[in-house]
């Protein structure tokens, strides 16, 4: 024990992540006591801050009953301990998600007085505190909890249980609140526009609007709260899977990693802590650079946010070179953590690219021809950014086996960790985003003049491009932590199986059970996404029916001369995101299981493969398609086209492919990536107990 | 060898194929002797055949030169007998298109003529007789072929080299006509329908469109040579990797195949020569079936059809429980054909739910909301029917596994060989479809009167359902057709590995290069997929382009007192077809060459994996979701929404998501379809080279 690994630094993910809450805080608080707007914003502000409480604690009811049960399965299936943990991991993510979203609902109103006062670096720097609320609080949950739970079972045989109930709680959570959330905020937007465009012509944020509230809320309660919980089980699913492959993995392959040391059993105590450490000092210097990107608040918002993204990952890469001798360990780790770092920058940049350059002029161009071209163009553009982006998760993955030699699956799992080390920068970019667009809109509803709008435009625009960014960094990490999960799935039933005397599990992809589990795990993301598509169509319906309502109904509304009722479009939207995301949400939990069960650990290998190599194409199929329609409806409105202006019939085209891409980037897509990551978690968890079965 | 499997019946195959070919013969005939129609009918049903042949000669000069590279290559590499068993596989595959196509464009004029003279009967037998002449020449060169093959290289070690040049050369000409022809077809189809609508504003099939002719060429272009390529491979390659797998599979797995035959070189006998007796069976089984359905003419031809595809299957699995036991062969074989003959049944009116049914009417729905929301149901639509469609392909898989004992593998082989041994019948439906269709053009382009177009309709109208199921059929065979080639591979490099006295290949889907494999293979469909929309959209926008120009150049033109020059738009949409053919074209054959002996065979066998799992989910979805717009446009123009007749709001909305399914279902779909099917038959024969590498 005498490895400062193993002794002082296993204190730095816990240590980092108590900082990380204490900033926190301080951001919190700092925002609360900044001055609000004027009578109208305030009371607009409300609203959406209503809206979005109102949302998670209606989200938080149905998410008790589920975790109630599932904690009474897993405290009667592995004991008290597992069910103590998977509820930690859970309410850990929903203690990031309401906090994090309060002081969203609270930044969006600052953030607009500031544009008033026209001071474009305090609005960008109160934006930018605002999603630094969320971006701690997740990752500084996420450390302090499983780094508080690696220093007290360490050592102990329950270790692997704690950990792997902990990530199925963040799992749950980030299920519910990403499906629920994508479909809450898109079926409110879909639902304001098609009403505000059909029924009344009436521009997007205009205030007489009634569903234009719930657009805004849909944007804290997908973009903040579901974005949040999705980040925070990725961070936490990727440290677990290093944990747990570095746990079952063979003695021989172990002495790689610390080639000056000859006894297996340091070597993986060392293994075990290592990625808590580096997940530690990459919350270290996320904050760093969140403080450097305050500091450079006068510079171009874009810079500014492109640095943040940029340049902690790389300084870590430094950190981890310099400091890896001091325990022993090989600088094929260093490799790992690189790979994954710059990896993750490079699928960052592939996304923008394609919903942002060259593409989606051609988007633009084809809607010349009518809605027919465009949609088929912005289909072609999300498969050819499939292939970009995939082939550098592949290469990632491969650089990262390299690095490690035999213990290439650790390797693998470590570069997912260096993908995510930067989480809490990255969740305070995306959570910025919904905050800016938020400050636009309440300065539209309040009718702020055309220079306020100017500056939040601006920074709502660059909000778009980061949130794609961050979009395609969320499902490229999500890639990897999902291979890393089904390696450490696979030694962990062959490890029980060895246990039992029995021979390594046979998972020859010639297997038929293997093979039949492979189409049948293809068929999972075809079921998340047809059931989200329709539910936003689903719910949009019933959002379009009741504005109609609120038109006729309400005398003078039209005129402007009377109040709208947004709480009604609000409760509707809550309702039926609710109650559509039960079903593909159950699907994620349940194959696993039952596939598990009945058909055996081989069937469910072959299940989790299928399932990775269509779930990873499809949601950045999907992601991607759909921030190129949105992205090339945005360039015709900015007059990217001349001849071809808003309104025109090449924007009519493309309002066409935006509609169909709001549901496929913003629910389908992150639902099939999150649908890949609870089956893995899902499937490591009950791993012992089917390995003891079958 | 005293088994009379291996004695008289080994001769069924290529004795069916013979008498195949005589009918295919005789129905050429006496189809070209019926009389023609009128001068114009006769004039445009020129223009159509001579645009037809005009394309094959133009292919099969580009396919020439690719046959002759790979011919070189085949044989540097693995000797004169594998190149020329290529040349055979391709050049009766091209034999095949070239006969059947001609066999079309003299069958739509003459299914016109009879129509003109009022009998719907005569049009329904015409039409069949047309289909069946591609039928039976796709069915019946393949098992004179490969029956040929193995009886005279039966007993040689060359013997699987032999089978899998056989079966390359097949996948090659039926990627690039599949992939060529789909480009052709539907760049025509939307090129002519988007410059009557947009430039000119005439109806569709209107004679002074010069893009007429073309599409009306695309249907026998893509769905008769196109689609009767694709069907001969999948035949070919069903059969191959049945006798590849009893080829290698280890002696202690044989036993259960002939409980009564304890000597394990004898089974393995009968096991390689079973799965051609059963196509040869399969074959005049269909043979019965295309007699009684022309004898059926009087009766409602959806009846006619319909009973067509699933009586055959049904007799086939009764004939072989009753002569498996005269070759002491065990029961499970009628069971894994019987589990491939009812899943091609189900998965076909599984495709007939999704794009004729309930599903339809709700995309119809949709439409009145408008485009986006068509297309969102749409491509729901489309995912939901990759699940019923994928889980039933899992099912059969499941029961053939089961059905076969150890020798699963086996089993699911020949589940595909009983898939498809209704080729013959299966492909004559098909290609009656663009026959009826073409009638219909031919009738309407020559001012025929509505009775006429009435009975025309009705018989195109059965075509558009009976190629659904045709499609759906075709992707289920290929999907398992592919796991069983998969499996062939495995086993083959398995072999070679242990004949040079290595152990087998460790196929874990544990091992990173395989997981790296997985990533990479999902990539390549998406490859296909973002270039055949594309080249689609490119090849339309220059035939539209040369449309504007004869009406704007060609005095009298659109006063109908010209004539268009069909030739030059022929000639333009061939050009585009081929050159957009190969990227994608070249990509399949590439691929797996290129990963095989770069990174071996592990990684090859992850990247067959990953493509499968995502290729055959893909394809389904993109033919399906394009047919479900197909035929939802079409329910609306025959007047299924009261209040939303051909030319309202809702009717626009369904022709853009038809405009976007038109590519989805009849280039891409097939295009990644075939792309697996090529990779898996291509890494087959492959396999010596780099196991022996590796």
């Amino acid at each position: 024990m005498s490895n400062p690994l193993l002794t002082t630094w296993s204190y730095a993910a816990p240590a980092a992540g108590a900082v990380g809450l204490v900033a926190a805080t301080y951001f919190y608080f700092r925002i609360k006591a900044l001055p609000e707007g004027n009578e109208t914003m305030n009371r607009i502000a409300g609203y959406i801050r209503e809206g979005s409480m109102a949302f998670l604690a209606r989200e938080y009811k149905v998410l008790a009953v589920y975790a109630a049960v599932v904690f009474v399965l897993l405290t009667y299936a592995l004991g008290i301990v597992a069910g103590s943990c998977f509820l930690l991991g859970a309410v850990l993510s929903l203690l990031a998600g309401f906090v994090g979203m309060k002081a969203a609902t609270f930044a969006n109103v600052r953030t607009a007085r500031a544009a008033m006062l026209g001071s474009k670096p305090q609005a960008l720097l109160t934006a930018l505190d605002g999603g630094a609320v969320m971006g701690l609080c997740v990752a500084g949950l996420a450390l302090l909890g499983l780094g508080g739970l690696y220093l007290t079972f360490r050592g102990q045989a329950v270790l692997p249980t704690v950990l792997h109930s902990f990530a199925v709680g963040a799992s749950s959570i980030a299920l519910f609140a990403r499906v629920g959330g994508g479909i809450y905020t898109k079926a409110a937007d879909v639902g304001a526009d098609i009403a505000g465009k059909v029924i009344e012509n009436i521009p997007e944020d205009d205030p007489r609007n009634p569903g234009v509230i719930a657009d805004n809320v849909g944007d804290n309660v997908g973009d903040v709260a579901g974005m949040g919980a999705d980040i925070y089980e990725s961070l936490v699913a990727a440290i677990v899977a290093a944990m747990a492959i570095a746990l079952t993995a063979p003695d021989a392959h172990l002495s790689g990693l610390m080639p000056t040391t000859s006894d297996a059993g340091s070597i993986r105590l060392v293994a075990v802590a290592l990625p808590l450490v580096l997940a530690g000092i990459g919350l270290a210097v996320s904050l760093v650079g969140i403080f450097a990107a305050r500091a450079m608040r006068k510079s171009d918002p874009a810079t500014v946010l492109r640095s943040a993204l940029i340049f902690p990952p790389i300084i870590l890469v430094g950190v981890t070179f310099v400091i890896m001798p001091l325990f022993g360990v090989s600088q094929g780790v260093t490799g790992a953590i690189a790979a994954g770092a710059v990896g993750g920058a490079v699928i960052g940049l592939i996304t923008e690219y394609y919903t942002a350059w060259a593409p989606i002029r051609k988007v633009a161009e084809a809607s010349k021809t009518g809605a027919g071209t465009n949609v088929i163009q912005g289909l072609a553009v999300g498969m050819e950014s499939v292939v970009v982006a995939l082939l550098t998760v592949a290469a990632v993955a491969w650089a990262a086996n390299q690095a490690m030699g035999d213990l290439g699956l650790y390797g693998i799992a470590l570069s997912a960790v260096g993908m995510l080390a930067g989480t809490a920068i990255v969740m305070t970019v995306d959570a910025y985003g919904p905050i800016a667009d938020n400050a636009g809109g309440i300065s539209e509803m309040s009718g702020l003049g055309k220079e306020v709008r100017a500056i939040t435009d601006e920074l709502d625009s660059v909000g778009n491009t980061t949130a794609a960014i961050g979009k395609g960094f969320a499902i490229g990490s999500a890639t990897l932590t999902v291979i890393a999960l089904f390696s450490a799935f696979n030694l962990e039933v062959n490890h029980v199986r060895e246990s039992r005397g029995l021979g390594g599990m046979e998972l020859s992809i010639t297997d038929p059970q293997i093979l039949i589990g492979i189409l049948v795990g293809a068929v999972l993301p075809f079921i998340v996404g047809s059931t989200t598509m329709l539910a936003v169509g689903r719910a949009a319906g019933a959002i379009v029916e009741e504005i109609g309502r609120q038109f006729r109904e309400i005398p003078g509304l039209l005129q402007g001369q009377a109040e709208p009722q947004p709480a009604r479009i609000v409760d509707i939207a809550t309702k039926s995101a609710l109650r559509e995301m039960l079903l593909p949400g159950m699907t994620a939990v349940v194959a696993p299981v039952l596939i598990g069960f009945i058909a055996g650990p081989e069937a469910l290998a072959g299940m989790l493969a299928g399932s990775v190599a269509v779930g990873a194409s499809m949601s950045l199929f999907m992601a991607n398609a759909g921030g190129a329609w949105d992205n090339a409806k945005k360039y015709i409105e900015k007059g990217g086209m001349t001849g071809h202006a808003k309104g025109s019939a090449a924007h009519k085209a493309a309002v066409v492919g935006d509609t169909v891409g709001d549901p496929f980037k913003d629910t389908s897509g992150p639902g099939v990536s999150i649908l890949i990551k609870v089956m893995s978690v899902v499937s490591l968890l009950i791993a012992p107990l089917i390995a003891a079965l079958h």
